[in-house]
């Protein structure tokens, strides 16, 4: 059976098995996938802690990694599927990516790229939000509930 | 002789020698070092397209290096000297690293982060801007006048 390739629900739980993945390794539990014509080209957890590089988030080797399986820089027909809102970091690197749509989780309070007023992403960027976002929040909450023991 | 660690000059010539590097090898040419303690401990320069990913900005890259070197993720007592002014992604990596003391060249009136009217900076990050600005700009210039013949 085909996969409707505008089913978020089904590429954001791909993105959630990453973010696991990430909080059984003791990441901050962060996944995303990157997907082009319905198919996952890239996958990618957190991993600053493993690699000891604040550059590590899961979005910036998920774009490293589409780009290189593309063989081109820009991923203007792609979806990049986040379990939670980007930093103002990873919303740099998708802008240069030029991103087709960005699907995002949860909200990030603190430290997300929609706390600055201007606008960060690329202007033919489209944005989606909030899908499987308290799954993505449970797992947050689960894995700094977990540090503070 | 020693090097007076406050030497901006001095290292930002150590960043031009890498952006030099980079305008032989076809990119856009940025370079940047990261200093502590009066010694260079990361030297990159511009590498998308070799890399083929636009997150290989020469900030991003020492920014890995130093953490490498270092072997900690935060660069608290570290000073990223970069040719152009840092984009929103680098300074938003720049955040994240906690560094020192950040110098930049030339600014970049298109995609600086200082277009962005939010900080982006950690607010115990120094900043200095306008170091040799005069030669990266010419740098910078004499490449895009070369990639229109």
């Amino acid at each position: 059976m085909a996969i409707p390739t505008n089913d978020h629900n089904f590429y954001m739980k791909k993105a959630m098995h990453q973010a696991e993945i990430a909080f059984e390794e003791g990441e901050i539990p962060v996944g995303a996938v990157v997907v082009c014509n319905g198919q996952i080209i890239a996958k990618a957890y957190n991993q600053t802690e493993r690699l000891n590089d604040i550059t590590a988030h899961a979005e910036m080797l998920a774009i490293t990694s589409a780009a290189n399986y593309l063989g081109g820089k820009y991923l203007q027909d792609c979806t990049l599927y986040v379990t939670l809102e980007p930093c103002v970091m990873c919303a740099g690197a998708l802008y240069w990516s030029q991103i087709g749509t960005l699907v995002y989780g949860a909200s990030d309070s603190k430290r997300g790229f929609s706390k600055i007023s201007e606008p960060l992403l690329h202007p033919k960027t489209k944005l989606v939000s909030g899908v499987l976002a308290r799954e993505s929040e449970l797992l947050m909450k689960a894995f700094f509930a977990a540090r503070r023991k």
